[in-house]
């Protein structure tokens, strides 16, 4: 039998956003591989097994979702969102170039879903519409000091931002310092949007000024977006829409 | 009866990547609107109304999808990718905010889909698993020192870049001076992909390095990956794989 791993992306949470590609890899898997919460959005079966594990163990996670392939296995590692972006995709490659050969010989897709950004994005009108940047907030891998350079680079660039991983328990901090840093560099009427658990039963939609934006407005399960200067605020009964036109004057 | 407009994301090209929210919506619509290529993937049926139109008449398309839709119809607007990300959503909401109050009342929904880098990045590996951007290096709809600016504050930045519309016949130069800049500011063996027609029979993949790059290894069906400085190749038999660690050292 010949193994392979599949790295798939579940999107947000709604199963009308996961693509059929997914699911047919799913249909087909043997061993489902992640993080808890996205493993029990899989419907058991027989002759399939769920590996759950904890949040950041991704490299064990990976390690062992290849050494099952190996041994014959159709293994699906299960990301939310798209695993390319801030996900497991990156865990996955990691381990096989640090791992034996057998590993570069498998064969390993990855398979995209509709991440968290576009998702929310695509519930607020079009933010995004222009060009723009994405950026994980979390310090846990790498320094507070190229967050910050970053972040203050793409709003000099004038970029539209996508911010994930915007405030944990454990940095409740980096989220206040960021909108500092954005407010030191945009205007204060800049639409920011918090969309929190985008496509499921707890999603949130809320639209501020960065003058008015808060750190308590973000959680982990909130992407928050930032406009560029040239987005603009459709004000309407009901939630406003956002978006950046395609054009910027000369 | 009430009328919509959905704008809808179909993906790369394979129908494997159409989310089912979006097959839905098209097996519940009225009219299909959008550019020829994009509308020529709808499978046609009894009461379902096929509207192609040409490139850059966007604005056109939008507002005769929100006239219809306040005459009662069900409107799908389809994009390739997601409609987010350099597409149709924009158009529609700048027409909406230019247009009479009877648009804002509509029930318009922007449906995600896959776009192309992330598809792109999928094929590749994960080159944008870590702090990415998007730009758009069409200079038809903003001034070529505003691309040439957020170019450079990116690569300063060290963020991974995705490129859309690299190069047309009409602005075969562009591409190469956008090399020119990164070269400038980002190392000589910074990895970078051609991604063609991703997910279609035409699909193409080339892996180089910013210093042998050329602009004629894109055209207007490529999607364009750079590296960050943190960007790895694992060479293999067959294609190699790309990916962005998810740490940076401090």
């Amino acid at each position: 039998m010949n193994g392979w791993v599949a790295i798939a992306g579940l999107g947000p949470g709604a199963d009308a956003l996961v693509t059929p590609e997914v699911t047919a890899a799913v249909a087909e898997a043997t061993d489902i591989v992640g993080y808890i919460p996205y493993v029990r959005r899989i419907d058991p079966r027989p002759g399939l097994t769920l590996h759950e594990s904890d949040n950041r163990v991704e490299l064990d996670r990976a390690r062992h979702a290849l050494e099952m392939a190996v041994d014959g296995a159709r293994v699906v590692v299960v990301s939310s969102g798209d695993p390319g972006v801030f996900a497991m995709a990156a865990a996955v490659f990691e381990a096989v170039e640090d791992g034996p050969a057998a590993w570069r010989a498998l064969d390993i897709r990855v398979l995209p879903g509709i991440t968290a950004m576009l998702a929310a994005a695509a519930r607020a009108g079009a933010p995004l519409g222009h060009d723009f940047c994405a950026i994980n907030l979390s310090d846990n891998l790498k320094p507070w000091a190229l967050i910050e350079r970053r972040l203050r680079l793409a709003a000099e660039a004038d970029f539209a931002m996508a911010f994930y991983n915007p405030r944990s328990k454990a940095r409740p901090e980096g989220f206040g310092r960021s909108l500092e840093v954005l407010r030191s560099v945009r205007s204060p009427d800049t639409p920011i949007l918090f969309a929190r658990a985008v496509s499921t039963a707890e999603e949130e939609l809320r639209v501020e000024t960065l003058s008015d934006a808060t750190p308590e407005m973000a959680d982990m399960r909130t992407v928050v977006i930032v406009g560029s200067s040239t987005t603009r605020v459709i004000h309407r009964e009901g939630a406003p829409w956002l978006y950046t036109p395609r054009s910027v004057g000369a």
